[in-house]
This record gives C-alpha cells, structure tokens and sequence, in this order.
C-alpha cells in the first residue's frame, strides 16, 4: 500500500527506532540531575545534540530542540523579532511558507508589527532582488523556506542571504522540507526543522540561533534547553531524531538521485496520460521527492478518495479537502490552477514498480471523477449532450452569463468550459460564483486554454468572472 | 540501584512502552489526512483523548494534548487569563507552586499584570480561608496545586475550587504530582498534568479546559488539538501516556497503600537514626510515595553525591544543589530548614528492601558529611576541639560576632552551632553570612535547637542574623 506523503510526515527510521528503544531504557531520567540516571540522560542528549549540530552545520551550542517544527518556527520568529525590536518591527516573509510562519506574521501583525509578503512566480520560487528589495532600515527578521513544502521548488536561500545579511538583517530559514537531504547553503542566522519529516519521531524540531544574532526567548523562563523550549526534555525522541538524521543523510545522495528519476517520471508522464493537467513547481530546481500536479474538471477530495481506494496516499491542496474552504495558499500566490491537486511526496525507499503502478492507476481514476461531474472528455472539448438545461448559459445583453453560484469547485469552471463553444471569438462570458476557489481557477483554466481572463467585478452574491473567448 | 526520584521523572510503564511500539507502527501519519493512515492515526489520538478524560473525569472534547507538562501551564495560564482580560488582571497562586507556575505569574507580572502569592503553613499547605481571602473582583484565575512536588503534601484544593467557584473565578488545579494516583477532587476550572510524572513517556502533558471556562489561545494560530497546543500531534507517546496512565491506575490503590507505608518508615525512622533531623510536610494528607527530610550541618550535594555511590538516586532542595544559589522556593515559603535536604520519592514497586537498605546506607552518610566538615556530634553539641581558632566567635560590646562571610551553606549554621556554648544564657550571637540559605536556615536551626531567632539586620555585606540563647 505506497504511502506518498511524505511531505506531511513519515514513519520512524528503522535506525530512530532502534534509537529510541535504546534511550527509552537509559534516557528517561532528568538530564539536569546529578545521580547516575540524570548524567545518562544528560550524556544521550549531549551527544544528539552534537550529531544534529553536524548534519545542520552549526556549532551544538546553537543548537535546541524543541518540541516541534511548528514549536521552533513559533519561538525562532518571536524570539528573533523580540530581540531586534529596538531595530524596528518589520517582519519579511515569502507568501509559500509554511502555516507556522505565516500565522506567526499575522500574530506579529496583530501585536501592531508590520509584514511584508514576498511573493513568488508561476514556479513557487521567490526572486531574490524581490526579497532583497522589500528589506527596510526597521526590518528586524526575514523568513525564506529551504524549500516548498506543497510543489518542491528549493528557494534561493544563499543568494537571500547575502542580501540580507548585507543588510545587517537576520534570515531564518525552515528547513522542514530539505534538511533529511543535506544542511542548507548559505549565511543564513536561524535555521529551523521537524524530525518527523526525515523519519526522525514526532515530538521533535530544531531551533538554530547563530552566535551572534539577538534573540530574546518569549513567554515564561524556563531554564531548559537554553531558555529556548521550556519543558522537560524528550531525550528518547531527541536521540532517535539524530539517530535517523544521520541515517536518512548516510543514504541521502543515492536515494536523491533515484527519487528524483521517480518524479521526473511522474512529471513528465502524467500530463501525457491525462489531459488538461498542470504540473506546478520547478522542473529542475526541486526536491528530489515531490511532484505536484492540479487536474480540471475534478475536485480533490473524489481523486484523493480514489486513489486512497486504489492504495494510493497522497495530498492536495484543493480547497474541496481542507476545512478552510480556501485553496493551498501555496498554489494561489503561484498563480496555478487549484482544481483537482496532488501532491505526490515519495519516502525514501519508494520501488519504481509503485511510482509505475500509480502512474497506471491515475488515468482511470481522473476519467471517473471528470465523468461523474459530466466534465469535458477531450482537451478543450464540451460534451453537449451531457449538459444540463437549467445550468447553461443565457445571453443577456451581448454576454453569456454562467451561473454557479452556491455551486463548490470544480464545478464553475466546469459550467464555464460547457459553455465557451456557444460564446462568439471576440465574446465574453460571466461566471458568477462564490466558491473562494473560482478566484484562482477561473483565471488558470484561461491560462492553460488559451482564453483570454478579463477580470473579476463585484456581484450581488460572490463574483462574476469575465472571460473572453480568443480562438 | 535505587532510583528513588520517580517527582521527577518516572521510567515508561511496560504497557506504555508496548502502546508506544504499537502506535510507533501505527500512529506516525498526520491525523488530519483522509488517508487510511491519516485515519489510523486519527482513531489512535482519539481513543487516547477517551482514556486520558475518563482518568481525568473530564469530557474528552474538554482535553488536549500538549508536548509537556510545563507547556500545558504555561498554555492553560495564559489562555485562562488572556480569555477572562475583561474581568481584571489579578492572579493568584501559591508559594509552593512547581516553577512553570512561578514563572508563568512572573511573566504576567511583567506584562503589568498583578499576582498575589498565598503563603503556606509548616507543613507546605495552604489555607482556604486565607486563598478565598485573596480573591478579588478584578481576579481573572487562581492557581492551585493538587500536591506539592518536594514535599509531598496535599492542598485542600476542593475547599479552594468551591470559595473560587463562589467568587466566578476559575481555579487551574496543577495536578503533575497526583494524577497517577487518581483524578482531582472538587470543581475546579481547569488541569494541567505531565505524563512522564506517571510512566508515561517524555513528550506529553495535558491541558483540560471545562467547558464554559473562557478561555483564549495566545500565540500564532494553529489548528491542531482545538488551537491550544500548537504542532503536529506525537500520537505514538500520546497512545502512550494514555495506556500508561490507566495501567498506574489500575495499581493505583494497592500501591499506594504499599508506597504509604514505606515512606512512613522513612519518616518515622530517619529522625530516630540521624540526629538533628528535620522532617518535612504534612504526616497525614500527603503523597504515597513522597518524604522529605532536612539534616543540620551537611551540604546536600555531598549527600546526594554520597548517596549516588552507595546506589541511591535522590533530589534535594538545598541551595548547593542547584545552579541558583537559592534554597528551594518550597521549602522557604514553609520556613524549613533546607540544608542538607533530602527528597525521597518512590516510584511504584519499590520493594520494601531498597527502603531499608536506604536506612541503612543513611546514618553513616550523613555522619561522614559532617564529620568532613567539623560539625557537631551530638544533638545540640558543640566539639571545641574541632573549632578553629581563625574562625571562633569574637566578643564585641556585649555580644558575639561569627564572620561567616563568603562560606556556603551549611558553613554558617555550623559555625553559629561551634559557638552557641560560649554565649551566656540570655545572650545574643550575630552571625555574618551572604549565603542565601542562610536567611531560611538559620532561624530554622533556632527554631529545631529551642533557641531564639531574633531577627535579621542588614549588613556592610551580606546579612547579620541575630540570635539569643535561651538556655
């Protein structure tokens, strides 16, 4: 049964396990006693410490964990901007982050910080003389992922952090995505992480403050972990993180390699296998892992159900599989289209026979989801026959106006491909709709069908979205 | 070898280490997912929230999870507070609260809040009367322990929860030290706990919020565990913890008739075997497992060091034990002696022989100790042939001055014992010290050896405490 999401979490490393069955015996104790169980405990996580320090490339003294990514992305951010607040209030982050940063902003912001949102091009890569360019004299933190988490693309962190450490302004890097596959490049001043992404233990991040960068630890003291993660420690999980770093980096080369050859397959095959699909991200500057791609006409939840019934785990963030109603924000500051998205992320040790088996499998399930909702069958094409009479368009006035609204994605921009063979070349169409997903879709269903997108007016109810017909 | 400081941590339970390999399998996938192992995952934090609440006897939608003990007081705090801002700012708290507490009301203090610490008796108890008294109308929380952590006593929170309940003011019950035994008595607020406390494993607290509690999660916003512990869930120490906690509890009576019984052994004996003994907390509403005990004339890190060779892994509150230089905050809101303090806590099993090996190894510990340091023999004895002239009190108007300045604990009791003698019944010795201990110490020797504390004067440096003998 290939498990494909990687990306969210993966199972323990069986190197962590065995790890952490070790230390549950001689690590359990408080490592800041003085009797024999505490120095043990105190030698474990000493000596994972200095393991995690090396694979990040940092001194172990600047070096805590947490327990979380999410945790050391939360402190990381509030004890930098904390500890340059006489600088000023200005926080920098690219809009493809992680949640954990972006609600990190939005708390800053509502604490009367100011944020600057970086945004991205059709890849999901910022532009470093963009991020360089939004650095200001008060700018007292910068945020720039390794690399995304929803479509892979690795960001220019080096050349970012030059920038900003021309500017004199700390860069803090998450490297939750990339850090299994080796330390990041480049001057940047905390660096933070999550172990149960590398198949390291849940239970488990990484906070790095290079000496030298102020930092002000928030909320209660709490002498643990240099003030920088209260609690007591989780030295079992902790000695299996660094136990499975250091395992998942002695394989890191080769598993790249042959990862990447996996998903190169699933990038350039998919497209060929079912029409109208987008494949996001960048081609060559990715994660060896992950491929994501969005399919029309469908929506995410049916093809997740699907494939989940063919075996198959993996991810989307179409608006239709979360509780938020609202696309991956990843996918919206990328300008692509949302409908029907998967993201396939391998673990380490993924056989090509199941990559090749998925690729086998997909067709099927798209064409049953596109059928079900009585979606276009061929490229660009309509199916009238299939078309309902109360759901197509009327003209009023010299436009045709779609009505979706109440209706969820897929489905405007299915009503919206129904009916642009009855629009003129030169005529527009309006589709009203009120699903948060129309604002993204519409405008990239254009984009890969060669139609013009007007714009999006106000309505009564949700928008009219103004499509021209070109060919 | 003796591990006899289950306060602090407590080994995994076997079942909760068989939970925990289980779920390793079982429960690493991200909860939130549709996937079969997302809902395997799912149903696994489900149950334990179940297990958990029904210990508890709490509504498990009423409880999360949080990544330890100190997170869930820090959280539950200022959620609590931050959701009753309305009301006022006022916290109260005991004096003998664990230090994630003590902390907590520090930094509320800090953001201009205002704290009112309720004072304890002898026996580290507090008083309902005198916590109903602190209640205000501007009180936005109170804070309770269920039992003290360094001494073992139990606090009258049903008494508190009910004069709270009168006022409208939520009480949060810090139940760290008890919950293995059984849940919380009374009607309190809300409950914080800490699985490692009861066998489970590092990595898990407990933060229970009744319904109808306002209560307001500070910090960037994060969805899991209903936004009030931020990260992703660690389900295999979750399953855990639950499967731990309702194991101790299924043992719960029996051991604690068991442990109850060998702590009042050492109660009973230690003062009969050790002379100038003080033993500490309640002798009737305490913890099974929990004693303590502070011997005149000794540092403690040499009596643990000396215990740690003879097998035995106790705690200690005395100042030279710590990195702080302060006594215990518990011990000195009891107004107790700390030097030469011992806390024995037994995990549960703890057969009756460790116990009295442990009586056995003790006498001649301390008696070592103070013998290395030139202290008394007998009860109230003095050695003159040990006392070295350098340091001998010294006559000056009419009385007589022991330069303790710069010497550590016990050093400054000692010498006031070396030259009680020479001091004329109804005379007073000035004893100089900066020690810290000195301060709770010194009046605590008085008040064990029947002679008068007359009190504190400031000094060039450090403090001069005034004491008269009575006989």
């Amino acid at each position: 049964m290939p498990y494909f999401d990687a990306a969210s979490a993966a199972p323990l490393h069986p190197v962590g396990r065995q790890a952490l069955l070790a230390a549950l015996e001689e690590g359990w104790a408080d490592p800041a006693r003085l009797y024999r169980e505490g120095r043990r405990a105190r030698l474990l996580l000493d000596a994972a410490r200095e393991a995690a320090a090396e694979a990040v490339e940092c001194r172990p003294d600047e070096l805590v964990f947490t327990p979380s990514g999410t945790r050391a992305v939360h402190a990381g951010i509030e004890g930098a901007l904390a500890g340059r607040r006489r600088v000023g209030r200005h926080l920098i982050v690219s809009a493809v982050e992680h949640s954990s940063v972006l609600h990190s902003a939005e708390a800053h912001e509502a604490l009367g910080g100011s944020v600057t949102e970086v945004g991205v091009d059709r890849t999901g890569a910022v532009a470093p003389d963009a991020f360089a360019g939004s650095l200001r004299p008060d700018t007292a933190l910068a945020c720039l992922q390794s690399a995304n988490h929803e479509v892979g693309t690795v960001q220019p962190v080096a050349e970012v952090a030059e920038a900003c450490r021309a500017a004199g302004v700390p860069l803090l890097v998450d490297a939750a995505q990339s850090l299994g596959w080796g330390p990041v490049a480049g001057d940047w001043s905390l660096l933070t992480a999550s172990a149960h992404k590398w198949g390291g233990p849940s239970g488990v991040g990484l906070l790095v403050v290079r000496k030298g960068v102020r930092f002000a630890p928030r909320g209660p003291l709490d002498e643990r972990e240099s003030g920088r993660a209260a609690g007591f420690e989780n030295i079992p999980a902790v000695v299996a993180a660094a136990a499975s770093l250091r395992a998942v980096r002695a394989e890191a080369a080769g598993e790249a390699a042959r990862l990447r050859e996996l998903t190169e397959r699933i990038r350039t095959r998919v497209p060929a296998l079912v029409p109208d699909v987008e494949v996001t991200g960048d081609p060559e500057r990715r994660l060896p892992g992950i491929v994501t791609f969005s399919c029309l006409y469908v929506d995410g939840e049916t093809v997740l159900h699907e494939l989940d019934g063919a075996g198959f785990s993996v991810s989307s963030g179409s608006s239709c599989t979360s509780s938020t109603l609202t696309p991956s924000h990843v996918l919206r500051a990328m300008g692509v289209l949302s409908e029907g998205n998967v993201r396939v992320s391998l673990p380490p040790g993924t056989p090509a026979e199941d990559v090749e088996r998925f690729l086998a499998v997909l067709p099927g399930v798209v064409a049953g989801v596109r059928e079900k909702l009585g979606a276009p069958v061929t490229a660009g094409g309509l199916r009238g026959a299939d078309r309902g009479a109360g759901e197509s368009g009327a003209p009023t006035g010299d436009a045709l106006v779609v009505d979706a609204l109440g209706r969820r994605c897929p489905v405007p921009v299915i009503e919206l491909a129904r009916v642009i063979d009855d629009v003129p070349v030169g005529g527009t169409v309006r589709v009203l709709a009120d699903d948060e997903a129309a604002r993204l879709d519409i405008p990239a269903w254009c984009e890969m069908r060669g139609q013009e997108y007007v714009g999006e007016e106000s309505a009564d109810r949700g928008s009219a979205y103004v499509v021209r017909r070109t060919s």
